[in-house]
């Protein structure tokens, strides 16, 4: 197997419908590129979804950490660079770096995957070839990770339900991590659009079509908040963030 | 000016992240990228959103009619084929075909557009120049147009209230229209996925950040069912549909 460090990069068009109502572009669009790319690069290494699947394992995404620099406008052309950045016992890292065409940074990003074994609903220890993929890598993202997400302080300053739609759902019939991302934002939200510096987000559980979720914001002090998505029924943490200057 | 016929065409890929839980492109993101070319083919015809905003005007999207004879699946590069149809005192109408990359038809639709006096509130009379670009037109798509959409009869099947949220508005501030079109479909999902083979649908009003949209599904008979979107304090309507063997 080659030792060689593995590197994918694509670019991709910011379009008139992906923006927020000052005409930049929405961190979701951001975040669904990057997660193509990311698919994309895996199917090359021979570890795309699909291969996976027919395996009855699934890759799923556990933590999401942007750190972003500043927003693209519509008609900007991005371009993602993207990496695997190492593995442990259970999780396999990527980062992704975007810049702009004049080679600005827009913004640096690592993920945290995890293996599911599709029929038993467990992660799996991560296998020796994506351990051995991860280990060659020779570049990190510009960007600080703490090692968790802290715990909510005080009262629920906003709290907004969202009934769980056919549209927020994956292939997996499960709600797309991005819309977690759009909830969290949603409760940050009052007259005027948010444009996060730097989001921190934990998948904890899987929501599905029909159920109720909750998110809710805590005010962490500094302009930083605390986030909770939680399943109405019995209270369950689907996933937790946290966002600075926003 | 110029006497020629005037013509748009654009390419996109259906990504991983555009599909719904059984592969299939999601028709809301067909729409929103044919949207996207009429505004760069209006651009170059010096009518784009910009400069009519400069001069206190808006493109309205009136009327929607697409005709769909298959939904293609992620990976597939969809060809946008787009031109001004004609117009008259109120409407300017723009027709679009949709190929995929053997040249087989994916859909055909038809766009009604009127211009908004933003101050005023209401529709101006449609440009000579607009009128006289809509007069060279030598090209229909292949599309039946109701001249109306029926009122509903009986009693609602199916309603969800949709609240809403920031992550609907288009940059007018005002509920972008294809998310109208995802909440008509939403109340055709139950257990599966829906992919109508036509879909009509009429904006009548504008929603904003707040309100509670309610959207209403009525049987019509053989497949096909008539949807009503209205505002919930008020019962104003927002916009009605008709879907086919859906």
């Amino acid at each position: 197997m080659s030792s060689e460090f593995t590197f994918w990069t694509e670019t991709f068009k910011i379009k008139q419908f992906e923006i927020d109502t000052d005409g930049y572009a929405l961190l979701s669009v951001i975040a669904d590129n990057m997660q193509e790319a990311a698919g994309s690069h895996a199917e090359s290494l021979g570890w795309s979804m699909q291969s996976l699947l027919d395996q009855n394992m699934g890759w799923i995404l556990n933590r999401f950490t942007l750190d972003i620099h500043r927003y693209p406008k519509a008609g900007e052309v991005i371009r993602i660079e993207t990496w695997p950045s190492g593995a442990d016992r259970l999780f396999a890292y990527r980062d992704f770096e975007l810049f702009d065409d004049r080679g600005g940074l827009i913004l640096s990003a690592r993920t945290a995957w995890l293996i599911l074994d599709i029929k038993r609903r467990r992660p799996i220890a991560t296998p020796e070839d994506v351990k051995e993929i991860g280990a060659r890598s020779i570049r990190n993202a510009r960007i600080e990770i703490e090692s968790k997400i802290p715990a909510p302080e005080g009262d629920v300053v906003k709290s907004i339900r969202f009934p769980i739609r056919r549209s927020d759902l994956d292939i997996n019939q499960h709600v797309n991590n991005v819309r977690y991302m759009e909830w969290v934002l949603e409760t940050l939200y009052e007259v005027q659009n948010i444009r996060p510096r730097f989001l921190d987000i934990q998948f904890k559980s899987e929501g599905k079509y029909g159920e109720v979720a909750i998110s809710e914001r805590y005010d962490a002090g500094s302009g930083d908040h605390i986030h909770r998505i939680v399943r109405e029924s019995d209270g369950k943490e689907l996933c937790v963030a946290i966002v600075h200057n926003a």
